[in-house]
C-alpha cells in the first residue's frame, strides 16, 4: 500500500503564495503520511526561497514517473507556466492569472488520472484568473468545469475543527430569500455531511442557521424556519444526517465555537463570514467540497501589500496540506474498503 | 454642583436580576462620581442578599426628599411591586411583568421630573412584560411612550468601548432591503453620533456596514452600498459626522476590535449581533440610544436557568452602571454650558 501522494501548488506567482509554499515545504515534517509532490515553475522555488530565506530540497522532475519518494528531496514536477521577467509582485496581471490556470490544469488532469490523490493551492488571485481567462467564475467553479463534474459543490471554510458552508453566497442580501428552498437548503446540508465524512468525520454533528433575527421568533419576524428550514433539517435527519437547528445565528456560532457542533450551515454569506473572521479565519482553510478530488487552500489570500518581504505566514498553507492529506487518506481508505 | 443621581433598578423578580443587582450595590466604590438611588421593592432586596451571600447598606426611604447621599448607606425607595409568595424564581410571569413595569414607570416619573439624571436595570424579560400588560413592543418602545417622546430612538450595544446599532432589528430578512432607505441609514448613523456624543467620545468614528457580501463588489451582488449607503455617508460628513464605509459587513468589525473605529451602523440584526455576541457581549451593555433620558442595562438576559444559585455575574450590570453614570455626567456637564 503506497502512502497517497498530495501535490502542493505554488499559487499566484505576483503573491505571496510561492514564498509561504517554500516555507511550508522547507519545514515539512519527513515523517509526513503522504507522500508530496510539488507542482509549478521551477524557477518561482527558487525566486520564493530567497524572498522566505529558506532552502526547500528538491528534486526536479518531468514526469510523476520519475518521482523517487524515499529521498529527503521533494519531487518537484517542473511545469513552467510564466517567464520570470513577467512576474510582478504585488499586482494582478494576466501572466500570472495563466500561470495558475496552467499549473491547476495540470494538477486536475493528474488527479483525473490518479497519478496523485488531491492538491492544495497557495492563494490565488480571482481577479488574476479572470484576466488569465477564465472569466466563467471562482476557481470552485473552473475545478468543476475542468474536472466535467455536474453534481453539487460547494465552498467550506474550516477553522480548527469547525467547518461552515453556506446555501447562498454571493449574491444580493435581496435574492437570499428566494434561493432559501428545501432543496437548497437540503443540498447544503447534505454536502456538509458528506464533505465532513470525506475529511474522516464519521457522524459529523451539523448545525443549520435560522435566516431571520432570533431564529423568527415563532414566525413573528420571517416564517422560513417553519416552513423550509425545519422540515428540511426533519427530512435530513431521516436520511440518517445528525442535523439540528435552524438555530439563532447570533448564538450557533458561540455553541459550535465550544464544541457543540462540527460544522454551521449558513444561509447566506456574511451569516458565516462574520463570524469566522472574528474567530480568526486568517488561520482557516477553504475546501473546495463535493468534487471528486480532495482540493484545499488557506482562507488567507494573496496578499499582494506584503508580497516579497517574507514576512507571510505559512500556517494557513500549512493547515490546508495536512487537511487534505487528511481527505485522501480517508478516501484511499474508503475505496480500499 | 450636586452629583447626578443614577437610579439602579434590581429587574425582574424572578430572574437573575435582584442578585446581581445586590451583588454590584455591595461592592460599589465609595468614591463614586453619581449620587445612587436604588428604586425597588425592599423585600426582593433582602431576598436577594441571602442569595447572593452580600450585604448591602440601605437606608429605606418614601421619597427621593428624604434619601441622604452623605452616609455609608444607600438611599433606597422602597416601591413594592409584587407580593414575596408570588416571586417565581426562573419563571415569566405576569407578576414578574407587572412588577418592572411599576419600577421602571416609577423610574421614568422621577427622571422626567429631575428627580434622577437616568438608570440602569437589571434584566427583565419581554415576554414577562407582555404578560404583565406590555404588549406593544421591546422595553425601548416602553421607555418612548411613558417619556411622550416621539423622536427617533433606537437600541445600542456596547462592549468595551464598541458601539454597534442597527437600521433595522426585528423584522424578517426578506424585509430588510426594502427598509435600506437614505433616511432610515441617515437616521442610524445620526442615532450612532449623537448617542455616543452623550456618552462623552466628542467626535466618534462612525463606521457603516455594507448590506451586501462584498459589499456588493462594485455592484455585482447588490446596488444598495452604491446607490443608498454610500451617498448617505457622504451627506452624513456633510453634516460633520465623521462617517466612513459601506465596509464589507465580515471585515469592519475586525477593524473596529482593533480600535479603528467607536461604532458600527449595521444593516441588520445579525449583522451586529453574530459579531457581538463573539467577542464577548455576555459582558456588554445595551443602551436606549436616542431618548432623552440616560437608560441602560446589562447585554445578559434574566437567566432563568441559575436564578437562586448566586453564581449570576453581575459584570453586565456593573459596566451598564458606569456608562449611564457617565452619560449623566455629560448630560449634566452640556445642560450646564
Amino acid at each position: 500500500m503506497t502512502k497517497p501522494r498530495i501535490g502542493v501548488l505554488l499559487g499566484d506567482p505576483n503573491g505571496v503564495g510561492p514564498e509561504i509554499a517554500a516555507k511550508m515545504l522547507a519545514s515539512l515534517d519527513e515523517q509526513t503520511t503522504v507522500n508530496v509532490l510539488v507542482i509549478g515553475d521551477i524557477r518561482l522555488l527558487r525566486l520564493a526561497e530567497k524572498t522566505a530565506g529558506v532552502s526547500v530540497p528538491v528534486s526536479v522532475i518531468g514526469s510523476v514517473e520519475e518521482a523517487d519518494w524515499t529521498g529527503k528531496a521533494l519531487p518537484f514536477l517542473d511545469v513552467p507556466s510564466i517567464e520570470p521577467e513577467d512576474v510582478t509582485p504585488g499586482q494582478a496581471t494576466a501572466a500570472g492569472g495563466k500561470s495558475c490556470l496552467i499549473t491547476l490544469r495540470k494538477a486536475l488532469t493528474m488527479a483525473q488520472s490518479g497519478e496523485i490523490d488531491g492538491f492544495c493551492f497557495a492563494p490565488l488571485n480571482k481577479y488574476a484568473l479572470k484576466l488569465g481567462g477564465w472569466e466563467a467564475g471562482d476557481e470552485h467553479i473552473f475545478f468543476a468545469h475542468e474536472l466535467g463534474f455536474d453534481g453539487p459543490f460547494c465552498e467550506h471554510n474550516v477553522l480548527e475543527g469547525l467547518w461552515t458552508t453556506r446555501v447562498t453566497s454571493h449574491i444580493a442580501l435581496a435574492d437570499v430569500c428566494a434561493n432559501i428552498t428545501p432543496e437548497r437548503v437540503l443540498r447544503g446540508i447534505r454536502l456538509a455531511h458528506n464533505t465532513l465524512g470525506s475529511a474522516g468525520y464519521e457522524k459529523p454533528r451539523v448545525a443549520v442557521a435560522a435566516l431571520n433575527p432570533h431564529a423568527g421568533d415563532g414566525g413573528l419576524f420571517g416564517r422560513e424556519e417553519i416552513d423550509i428550514i425545519a422540515p428540511t433539517v426533519e427530512l435530513a435527519r431521516k436520511e440518517g444526517i445528525d442535523a439540528s437547528g435552524p438555530f439563532a445565528a447570533d448564538t450557533v456560532f458561540l455553541k459550535a465555537r465550544d464544541g457543540a457542533y462540527d460544522a454551521v450551515v449558513t444561509m447566506y454569506h456574511d451569516q458565516g463570514q462574520v463570524a469566522m473572521k472574528l474567530m480568526g479565519f486568517s488561520r482557516g482553510v477553504t475546501v473546495s467540497g463535493g468534487l471528486p478530488v480532495p482540493i484545499t487552500t488557506p482562507a488567507s489570500g494573496t496578499a499582494f501589500d506584503i508580497v516579497g518581504k517574507g514576512i507571510a505566514n505559512a500556517e494557513g498553507l500549512r493547515q490546508a496540506f495536512l487537511l487534505v492529506s487528511r481527505m485522501a487518506e480517508v478516501k484511499r481508505n474508503k475505496e480500499r474498503n
